[in-house]
């Protein structure tokens, strides 16, 4: 801890710099049809799952092949926006939501890290997707330079 | 390419199932004053950058501790979301922007490995950050477990 630190005060974002708002880029269809159903090692389940663009969006997948490791960025449209802690066991204090995975969240923006299986025009095929069927597609990033330099 | 996986047709998803708004939930301090000053190569620089929560969700980092590896979820507010393709070379078709990791895209949400440094209440500070100074704070997840399982 330095305390030092946390004497400068920041200033506050411009107010045109604030989020705007997010765009249903697609969904994302698997087989886990509740958030009891979805996997908590989804890398250890091979089921596919099809990333069905919309059509005005449908160019953003161009380029991308099987292979591709990438992050898929999606909205937990069923989680729990206030909750800000959680517990841990019994006897030790609660810890935020930003040390855990959890998909209660203020803004519940999942991160799951998915290999392509198949591309077609606008539908690209999936491994490792741990979501919801018919959750709302953010963003999809590729994760191999990360993967392959940073975080090794 | 397997065709015949692009013959389903996906439900749209609930109306009530779309992107809430997102919540800015502190400011990221770094010593890049524009996106041309933010290095390519974050890991590669040392400099802290400090993530300042607002004060109505200072209990979120709760539990963070230096050491930690996390994924910085931030708001690229001078992003262009009207950019769905890009060139790679002249010669060559474009490509989508979700098979590039540039800032300009429909949902522009940055995702960036940061390690822990320093941790002090409503403070945490990283290294590895590569976004402008000021930029939205949108989430912190734990980075641990997928490195240290899914990416190695």
């Amino acid at each position: 801890m330095t305390g030092g630190r946390t004497t400068e005060q920041p200033p506050a974002p411009p107010v045109d710099a604030g989020p705007g708002p997010l765009i249903t880029l697609g969904v994302i269809r698997t087989g886990y049809a509740t958030r009891e159903d979805c996997p908590r090692r989804p890398w250890s389940r091979p089921e596919p799952a099809r990333i069905h663009l919309a059509p005005a969006y449908a160019d953003i997948v161009l380029g991308l092949v099987p292979g591709v490791r990438l992050f898929v960025l999606w909205w937990g449209h069923q989680s729990d926006r206030d909750i800000l802690t959680r517990p841990v066991v019994h006897d030790a204090p609660p810890i935020g939501v930003c040390a855990s995975r959890g998909v209660h969240r203020p803004n519940p923006i999942g991160v799951t890290l998915a290999e392509i299986l198949d591309t077609a025009p606008g539908v690209v095929t999936v491994r490792g997707m741990d979501c919801v069927d018919g959750t709302p597609l953010l963003d999809l990033k590729p994760a191999l330079t990360l993967a392959g330099t940073h975080l090794q």
